[in-house]
């Protein structure tokens, strides 16, 4: 299966998504980005159609949106 | 592993939820509630934390809610 990417800022609510997503699916399956510290993927993010964080984006390109940390708008402000 | 429930209420972006959380955590680990016909399980949803469908509670009890569909709210009325 291709890796699902795990895009996230850092905050509470990221990070305990993170966890339940990586017990969910397994480590192996999943990417994890952190768009605060790699800004450089900030574009990379909302090119893939991820509004806030944190959020997945599965292998066929749907993006689910979990929970709510933060807008792309306020990781980049 | 115990079984996460995956709430749904039929709405197009439950339905696209729904697919992708199969995909990626396997049919055999979800059960999927429609609590637009189950009208049962709204009360037991809302007392897991579930505030908006669609949303997983994981088998360690946390609420992953999804994008959005429709609030517990609107489900009711």
């Amino acid at each position: 299966m291709e890796k699902s990417i795990f895009y996230h800022a850092g905050c509470p609510v990221c990070i305990s998504a993170e966890q339940d997503i990586v017990n969910l699916i397994g480590e192996g399956n999943v990417q994890i980005i952190h768009i605060g510290e790699d800004r450089s993927k900030i574009l990379t993010a909302e090119n893939s159609g991820v509004k806030s964080v944190p959020a997945l984006v599965t292998p066929s390109g749907n993006v689910l949106h979990i929970n709510f940390g933060a807008s792309i708008e306020d990781v980049k402000g």
